[in-house]
Parts: C-alpha cells; structure tokens; sequence
C-alpha cells in the first residue's frame, strides 16, 4: 500500500522504516519542521513537505503520529479530496478524532521506541481498530505484514493498554531511576543492580507477576522495612512512596 | 574450602549448588526442618542435620542463609569450638549480628533466586564485608570463584543496596502486577505487555534511567495524564498512585 506519513518522531520514525522494509512505498513524509520531514523523508526515499495543503491525495493510507495534542489540528487540515485511510498510532486517543474524515483506524504498536534502537516490530503487539469491518480487515493486513501479533480492541481498551504501559514501562523506568540514585548517594554504581533489573523483566515473561512476588513486603517483614524507612529518612517523599507501595503488597 | 551450609531456602540452595560446582565440598547441611536439610544435602553430596548441636567444627566457612530474624538465633547456637568463619548472606542485616564468633563476614549476592529457575552465578554482583582484612581476602576468594563482579561494602552500603532492590525488583514487580490487573479488568492478556516490559529492563542496561524517561509525566502532558486518571476513577488508591509517581517524574 502506498502510505504517506505524518510525524517524525520516534514512532514514525520506527514505524515508516518498518512498513518500507515490509515492501510499502512511503511517498511523502510531512513534518511541521522542514527539516525533520527531509531527513526521515531521505531516509524512506520519500518526498518531504512541511504543507499540509501539500499532502498527496492519492495515497492508500495517511498514518498521523504526530503528538497527541496536535492529532486533531492536522488531521482537519488534511486535503479534503484524499480517499485513503486516515489512522493514527496513540494509546490515549478516541478514535472519534478522526471522525470527519471517510475511512479511519488506529494502529497501536505496545512498545516504547528510542531514537538510538532499532526494534524488530515482528514481536510487537499491535492494536487495531477501525471505523468498519472493511477498514479493520484492510488495517489488520497493513498490521500483519509488520508484526506476527495483531490484535482488535476498541478506544476504551486501548487506554487501558496506555495505562497499563505506564505503570509498567514509564514508572518502573522511575523506579529504576530511584535505584540508581540510592546507590549514588552511598558510592555505589547502577551497576550493580541491572542484573537483578533484567532478572526481575524476565521473571514476568514466565509467570503471572502477583505469583512471583518477592521482599520484605510480601513476607510482611516489618523488622526490615523499619530499617529501610530508617534510611531513607532523609527523603521523607520517599519513604512514603516505600509506606505506600508496600502496604499495597503486603 | 569445606563448606557448612545453614538454610534451606532459595539462597541456601543456589548459593550451595554454585559452591558445589565451583568446588567447594559442602560437607554439612542444615535446617531447622529435617526432610529440608535431607534434600538439599543429597543434591549436594552432603550431610543432613536438623540439630544446631550436631554442626561439624572443622569446616572452613559456615554460612548462614536463614530468614533475617532467625540469623542471630542460630548464630547463637553454634558450638563453640568451630574454627572457620560464620558468613550470613542478608542484605538488611548489619555484620555485627556475628560479633561473637571469632572471623567472620557477609556475602550479599545482588540477585533474586527462585526455586524452579537456575541462575548463572557468574555474573552476579556479590558484595563483601569482613571482621578484618585477613578474613576479607579469604571471603573474596571464596566469593571470586562464584563470580567475576565481587566488591566490597559496608554494612550501611549493603542495607542502601538492598532498598535500591526493593525499588528496582520488588516494587517493578508489584507495578507489572498493576499493569496485568489493569488490563484484565478490560478483557486484555497479560501477554501485550510483555515486550514492552522486557524493552524497558533492557534500556536500563545501557542508559541511566533517568536519561531514558518517557511517557505523560515527563512530557508534562497533562491531557493524557487527566484521561488515564479518569480510567483509574474506578480505584482511588491506584489513581494516587498514579499521581504520585507523575508528580515525582514531572
């Protein structure tokens, strides 16, 4: 399918160079900022434009990953003529967003996509839905050529999958955050915990998390949290978020 | 070195298993339930024993790999006349616990064990600590034949590694936990998440977490984040949560 593609950030970055090597020509990529649309668009052997007025009209699918902010704002600029899908790629977003437009989508891929690292979207689950049945077939086969895990859920159900991702991604990389800063402010390196980090990931690859939780906590081992607030005393925030989180375990 | 092992629990028996393989003779095992002590000893080629008055006095090291508040209990009830150092293996717990035998130390391995899931001991991160340098080098011997990354700490370094674990492994594991209730609750598999889980951990392995933060906090998107706690409306406590751990990132 032809696609033209807007955004250029990590996720159409990763995103438009997924369905070019999944043999979809990516005609023109547009970026508000000239620049961006010109190095990704070079990168996908694309046109760049920074014009919405400019958009092709002839493409088969128009994939909006800009931010969620600015989603509704460009997709009521787009060319009134164009007749292809329009979808967007965001958790949070109603897809009602694109409703003024013929056929819509949404195509959420369940990652979480650096600058730096490429991915191998083969293993990404992806979220499709669509304004009908036809669509939703014609997105799921766009979907499948990227990834073998392509699955149907609506709006409601995709935020939760958002929600979810961040307390699992966003706040754990917090926690990791704090680790690091515990270690520091006693002369020790991150180091030494990313192999427990990494352990901890995979142990949630095999078993139902709740089965496999470990620590005081859980052993309702007050002798040793009372020696845990003691040290973080210091930092009375957090030592309530310690309080916190363990009373939820426990 | 002939080993004594005190403990039957996940450390006791990885720890006992790495010796073994390293080539260290375990030549006595105890815990306190006897068909406990039976069946790691005959994993290991040892001797059982459910009764502290039976612990041979000629080992070279015995260690101590029982539940934090049944360490000084034992130590306690060790006889009199053995020679080798005592070693216990708990993170929270300060060295001075073994004051009254005459060498003595800790060897902290920072890593979770679970009892279905071999580990490779060689990589993991052990720290250190000796009554005297003497007992320092012998420990860091001992320590060296597990695994290539042995350091030294304090007893208060020690403690500060072990709440950085909470953080980074107990409490991750209880926010993956959040996240599969979450998507439950909307009819979704524990499974979507999973790579996204995995991709975290890893990035966290080359970057310093708080370099790599993403999602609504940092981003201060206030929009997104209003919707999430909308979703989580239903669970006040979690919506807190929520917020608090936003605030923080923010």
């Amino acid at each position: 399918m032809d696609i033209v593609l807007l955004g250029s950030g990590n996720v159409a970055t990763h995103l438009g160079h997924a369905l070019a090597r999944a043999g979809h020509p990516i005609k023109q990529v547009y970026s508000r900022t000239r620049v961006h649309a010109q190095t990704l668009a070079a990168s996908l052997g694309a046109e760049a434009t920074n014009d919405l007025a400019d958009i092709r009209t002839q493409a088969h699918v128009y994939i909006v990953a800009v931010k969620d902010d600015a989603l509704a704002t460009v997709v009521a600029q787009l060319p009134v003529a164009l007749k292809g899908m329009v979808i967007h790629t965001a958790g949070s977003v109603d897809m009602a967003v694109l409703a003024a437009t013929k056929d819509y989508g949404v195509l959420y891929p369940l990652q979480t996509f650096s600058k730096a690292k490429a991915v191998d979207f083969s293993t990404i689950p992806i979220a499709v839905e669509a304004s009908d049945e036809a669509a939703l077939v014609r997105l799921e086969a766009l979907a499948g050529s990227l990834s073998d895990r392509v699955f149907r859920c609506d709006s409601q159900q995709r935020l939760s999958m958002h929600v979810a991702a961040v307390f699992a991604c966003n706040f754990t990389n917090h926690l990791y955050a704090i680790a690091a800063d515990i270690l520091s402010e006693h002369g020790l390196d991150f180091d030494v915990i990313r192999p427990l980090i990494l352990e901890t990931a995979q142990k949630a690859m095999e078993h139902p998390p709740k089965e496999v939780q470990t620590g005081p906590a859980v052993r309702n081992d007050v002798h040793t949290m009372e020696k845990h607030l003691a040290l973080l005393k210091v930092n009375p925030a957090l030592a309530q978020l310690y309080r916190l989180i363990s009373k939820r375990i426990g």
